[in-house]
């Protein structure tokens, strides 16, 4: 290091410092007093959104479980709940699923009856959500079946091991496991991953893996309201708390399960914050959100972050949706639209 | 009309009628009853737009002048002050402006002192925001010059006329004189249309005159934050009420501004809540809002109808921004950002 670079250096540190210290004044404004309220379901929604966005907050929202084994059975009695909707869904969608293993990790396939012409040489690989503890089985498949019966494409939906069956990094290598096995048989160029939640943060962290690991991308990806920061950061989380009917706080049942999956791993990692990760080089990325998330902020930071690292990256946001509402409904025509929006964006950027 | 259309049509009717009663059903579930919060500046933005966050709500944000001479000292106040910080920005950004009038109405051209060679016979034409009774003169430049110097593009900002000078649709038929002119002497291909808020309106509501009078579009639009709905339909109107530290609340100042423009015209007409407007024809469309914006809602609901009508639309949201929090301070790098990324979005839409 020269003398004028190691001054250059100082002067650096002093004003970022300085930087620092003013953002920290600035951002020790005093808090904004925002009055309670009284919100009512939004009129310009569809009725079957209407149900969805009305619901009071989700019970139980702020139950910590602290082992695998506490978070166990509230798991099970969710998917219990999920499994049940999903012949209907099937049916309504015409999409079949098979339950399958791929290099030793259980996945399902999903296969609309009618497969798009030129989705044919195509596959998509799914990353269900369930913040690392929850939707084992097919209580992780809707939005893979809705992304099979609106886009007419074949998919790949990874059942990853969530505690107590194990923790960090396992639910992050038995997807990385599928997506070497899919890119052995499929052009990459013809794939994309796609998830919701955990889902969305394993999406980009698969991305930022396979750039480390030297794997091939995929060529688009769709994270929806992904959990790209567990570290708390992010305005929403305080905007939208008690108001998004799904996560309903940053200190509720999903942290929890989040810290759980991690077991002592550190939260800042890209692999479970992948808002820090180095978005450079990749793929094409259509995120979705919705007004009333509680990680509103946490899919617009990643929006930004991959418009700065010159990704093309196309955002969609749910008019008085809360977090994942766009998974619930088959028969909600937004649910529509941000699948056929998802599909659209992936043709346009998968080879044929 | 067949018997067996009669009866389709009588069962679509009945269907309607079921769903609007679900709707209403659904709609009026109880609201949501969200507890008052303490909401810090969020720690994820830079320290100028840490500042502008972490203002306090507008003072006076409830004055609700009723006509257009009650407007005017308040408008004459904000000017004023607005008018001060223009020399800096046009210094910062190295911009020069020049009144004019163009077929009687008045006007400034903005000009960077250094065009991009690209933009060499580009020009972009610029409707100001400020509810339709603020910002008269100078005080309707900030953006303009923002566009201008961060994206080295000419501009021209109308400076329409304003209650107490006239109402509807004055401001309007002063934009279209504008467009007029402008397409006479520039093609419409090197075109695009650009404001904010009421800005926003105007360029939304523009094309669709234009459309309606046979007249040249734009190659491209980038309306921010639109006052696309003045009916106060829209869940952010209650979500972000109290939080957005500009427009604070629906029954602010803001509202009462555009009720005095319309001036008994049906706010309803799609010249003034242009989201009710046909958008098929649209030219591509960049929008930007932010996360805490009491027209977060109005922005994401034009962006959806845009896709609906097969117009690419962008939307980018800002991490902790208010309404039009954007305009404010070209020093905070979440303004130039935006501004780079409406100049990209033109470049590749407006012919060279």
């Amino acid at each position: 290091m020269t003398v004028h670079a190691r001054r250059l250096g100082r002067w650096s540190g002093a004003l970022a410092g300085a930087l620092v210290a003013t953002a920290v004044a600035a951002q020790q404004a005093p808090p904004l007093e925002v009055p309670a309220k009284s919100v009512p379901v939004p009129a310009d929604v569809s009725p079957q959104m209407a149900k969805i966005v009305g619901a009071p907050l989700r019970t139980n929202w702020n139950i910590q479980p602290r082992t695998g084994e506490e978070w166990k059975p509230v798991a099970e009695a969710g998917a219990a709940a999920l499994r049940k909707l999903v012949p209907g869904m099937l049916e309504r969608l015409k999409v079949g699923i098979e339950p399958t293993t791929i290099d030793g990790v259980r996945a399902y396939i999903v296969t609309p009856k009618d497969i798009a012409p030129e989705n044919r040489d195509r596959v998509l690989v799914h990353v269900h959500g369930g913040c690392y503890v929850l939707n084992p089985g097919e209580a992780g498949l809707p939005e893979a079946i809705f992304m099979a019966g609106f886009g007419r494409f074949k998919v790949i939906s990874v059942d990853y091991r969530m505690p107590p069956e194990a923790t960090y990094p396992a639910a992050h290598d038995d997807a990385m496991t599928v997506w070497k096995a899919v890119t052995r048989t499929t052009d990459p160029k013809k794939t994309a991953i796609f998830g919701t939640s955990a889902g969305g943060a394993l999406t980009l962290a698969m991305v930022l893996r396979a750039k480390r690991e030297g794997l091939p991308l995929p060529a688009a990806i769709a994270p929806g309201t992904p959990m790209s920061d567990t570290t708390k950061v992010g305005d929403s989380f305080v905007t939208n708390a008690m108001l998004d009917n799904v996560l309903v706080s940053p200190d509720g049942f999903c942290d929890a399960g989040a810290k759980v999956y991690a077991n002592g791993h550190d939260l800042k990692d890209p692999m479970l914050s992948p808002v820090y990760g180095d978005m450079h080089g990749f793929p094409p990325t259509i995120l979705t959100t919705g007004t009333r998330d509680l990680l509103l902020s946490n899919t617009v930071r990643v929006h930004r972050k991959l418009r700065e690292a010159g990704v093309e990256a196309f955002l969609q946001v749910g008019e008085g949706q809360s977090h994942a509402h766009y998974i619930r409904d088959d028969t909600a025509p937004e649910t529509k639209a941000v699948f056929e929006e998802i599909a659209q964006f992936f043709d346009r950027h998968l080879a044929r």
